[in-house]
């Protein structure tokens, strides 16, 4: 369920444009708040609210000293998310390659098995 | 511009627990909208719109034969969002790898120089 709840703040993070170039400039290496503004047409009140958004769902982390807060990426929190999109794409593949064995075999005029343990779930 | 706009909608797509149990389903094989319906605790109202979000982000299609609409992974949808995931993961690993080559040569006691092509932007 907290994975559950991983996956949505990561997901949700990701699908706005402004955050996306904030990810996008931090990829190259940490920036305080007041950089990451700069070329954004944003308040600074703006740019801190997606960067919290950014901070809660792990796909960042943020440091205060003295008056600066460095942010950077937080790579476990990107990993989340593409480990659920590759292991959806894996299962998919692997039923595509099922699928192109049982054609292969017909087209041989072979009998068609398909193995118990590979056998499609209802 | 139009890009942005299908990365947005794919993470948002995927920002929902329900939705992203259909993908999971789907991932073993195409399904009909009320076979999807059955394990979910919600309105058949409720999971069609949940599968309208996804079919306009692309992550799946549907296609109706008589009274039966059937569902399937599109993967090119799910490609989108694991492509910009990978190319900031690269960014980063890359950045990791230039740091990892300036502390070497230091242990090494040689002259630190950080070729004019590598130098990190501001």
């Amino acid at each position: 369920m907290l994975e559950q709840v991983a996956v949505d703040r990561v997901f949700h993070a990701l699908a706005d444009a402004t955050r996306r170039a904030l990810v996008e400039r931090l990829s190259r290496g940490p920036a305080s708040v007041s950089d990451l503004a700069k070329p954004l047409d944003m308040t600074l009140a703006g740019v801190v609210q997606h960067l919290q958004v950014l901070e809660q769902s792990g796909v960042i982390r943020t440091e205060k000293t003295g008056r600066v807060r460095t942010c950077r990426i937080e790579p476990a929190g990107l990993g989340v998310a593409e480990r659920w999109i590759a292991e959806r794409r894996s299962l998919w593949e692997r039923r595509l390659d099922r699928l192109g064995e049982i054609l292969a075999e017909e087209e041989l005029g072979e009998p068609r098995a398909v193995p118990r343990g590979k056998a499609k779930r209802k």
